[in-house]
């Protein structure tokens, strides 16, 4: 999933990623003027938006995109503004995952699974307003005063420790969901979210989901008070029209779908549905 | 509406410009993680978002959103991903219209009306993973392993045939309509879509039409149940508030308008409305 | 909250930034067409989304969203289109404001409360659709044709006079919505807007906040038929769970806000509802 190889940033005709996910929506002036913060700081930065449409205040939500994000896109600072306690005690904060990945947003949670799913947190820094180079940022938009100009400079090569002073990293606030749990024979996760395809995607990932897919055959999915025996495929495409299929998707979460509607709606699922895997 | 002269992307300073439609909605990841594929191949690249607002499988609208871009756009690499068949055996296809749009995407459809609004489908072949660079695509997100770098590439001035063998043009899938046909001395087609001021577009095109505006006065609309006698004019203002008008919109199409009101819902048309016109 | 030092744009790595505001939603193709016309003039063209969620004709909404980014982004070329009157009789402009700001869209109050919060108008003039390239402009499209061309050459640096021929200023169609008034011991204006997180923007702004932010304490905010003494504050986290207050927010507009709840459902307040401050 590396879309660039490593050490294109040498090359003079590369882009530089901000990968933006926030609550902001799209019907006010906000996140174009981030992306203007971020753009006019150098014409080499690209911001590409994973979503503003989470809903106002769901750190669950935004987590869940910004980690898909992280994950898929190696080479792309990830700023993530999901950010009730704007302006007030909460850090602002960058993060640095085990495989390299810089996350730049409040210390709230939001940017937990992204690093979690990338390696782990590695090191932490709080961003000092004054070396972001906005000394008064506004209380109630840190994004375009603190959090933009920072991912800009970071994905311009900066050091991380030239933007603030390192912190603990066990003092980071937890995310909202961790990765899932073996239990016995059990995967025990939840559902993270519901896509617009209908498709129902949880936090359980990794190496258990590629033996079961090589395994082939049924699995039992056990979702609140439902227990499903389906089919573990590739693709929607696997099973028949209205039949329902669980498969690890592109971020590499099990997801359990329905070609052709709605698996949320048809079985009731919804975020934060504890979830079991049954893996062996 | 060529917006950019031949010959220019010989110069130093112009973007290659790749025109993105899909059905994946911006509450999710998907969208950016293309954009980001795109965008790192090339600083020359710029990505234009057309919509992703289209109907999660409606093939319809994404035709006609797709179609409206390449007429406008005789520059831009079409990339379009309406793709309920995603990793299945639908082909992935791009394919080369008359005009010399470049058109990627499933060969479900999506692409035909694109091509043929510019000149008809000249050639087209079938993408393979291999030489587009990503041997083993994910089965569920075709879009950013396989449709997004055969966009980028192509707009960078690759040859579709380095990504791919030639296929029959004939064996390609329908497109969702056709262009509107001649009966005497009817134009009949239909209803493709409803914009959100409440005008209605439909699949009539061409030089009937700029006879039609030229001779003035009114014209014979009958669209399901009802029939019309409407002014044809060259936009909204042409006609008091609340007045009813056909004229032929910025792509092309013949559209019937209400000034200041929906014309959809004042008729009932709905996408899919059998729609004849009197020309003479 | 300059986003990039003066002199910038005669560096070769500077992006020149053209800032979109429009009704013309996220689900037809019509934005795309706009940015790629933009972006296929120069490669250092930037294109940022301020709203394109406009209400279909809502001036006032887009007014609002519009000086919000021009109070904001300096430096970008302020390009709004919200024009029930394309291809009517209303002219198209550019007007300039007092402290330098371009401003490009239709003549219809659109564009007065970005230039009223950056100085005034300070000259106008009237595009020529010769002058500016596209001498047949669509007539249901100006912002293709007409609004985009005008703003990219205007923010690669083209003399306004270029484009068309000045015309007197105080024959534009005023604002959907002015400055707040100076009545006695208070400011009087009106809601602007009610945001995603139900913080009710007004058009009260200025140095008389900043006065009342630095006094502290409660202030008396009348509006519609509803008197409230909220605590004047920096950001949301200022006071409890639930509790209102009164700040200036990033734009400088004085909102009422509800911490972690939406300060227009409590109080009903909607755009238009008139405000009263009490100042001294």
């Amino acid at each position: 999933m590396r879309v660039r190889p490593t050490g294109d940033k040498e090359r003079a005709n590369v882009a530089r990623i901000v990968a933006f996910t926030s609550d902001f929506g799209i019907d006010d002036a906000w996140v174009g003027v981030c992306h203007a913060v971020i753009v006019a700081r150098d014409d080499s930065l690209r911001v590409v938006d994973l979503s503003h449409d989470i809903p106002a205040y769901d750190i669950r939500k935004g987590a869940m995109v910004a980690a898909s994000g992280a994950l898929q896109l190696p080479d792309a600072v990830s700023l993530g503004v999901v950010d009730p306690g704007v302006g007030g005690s909460r850090r602002a904060v960058v993060v640095r995952s085990g495989q390299g990945r810089l996350l730049v947003g409040p210390d709230n949670g939001l940017l937990m699974p992204a690093a979690l799913r990338t390696g782990g947190v590695e090191s932490a820094w709080e961003l000092d307003p004054e070396r972001v180079g906005v000394p008064e940022p506004a209380p109630t938009f840190n994004a375009r005063d603190l959090f933009a100009p920072a991912a800009a400079a970071l994905a311009l090569g900066a050091d991380p420790a030239s933007l603030g002073d390192p912190i603990d990293a066990s003092t980071l606030v937890d995310g909202p969901f961790g990765p899932a749990r073996r239990e016995g024979g059990l995967l025990v996760g939840e559902v993270l979210d519901v896509d617009r395809f209908g498709s129902v995607r949880t936090n359980i990932a990794g190496d258990d989901m590629d033996a079961l897919m090589a395994a082939g055959g049924l699995v039992e999915i056990v979702a609140g008070h439902t227990t499903l025996h389906v089919p573990m495929g590739r693709t929607f495409s696997d099973v028949g029209e209205g039949e329902p299929l669980a498969l690890v998707d592109s971020t590499g979460w099990l997801a359990l779908s329905v070609r052709g509607a709605s698996a949320a709606e048809r079985y009731g699922f919804e975020p934060g549905t504890p979830v079991r895997l049954r893996v062996d």
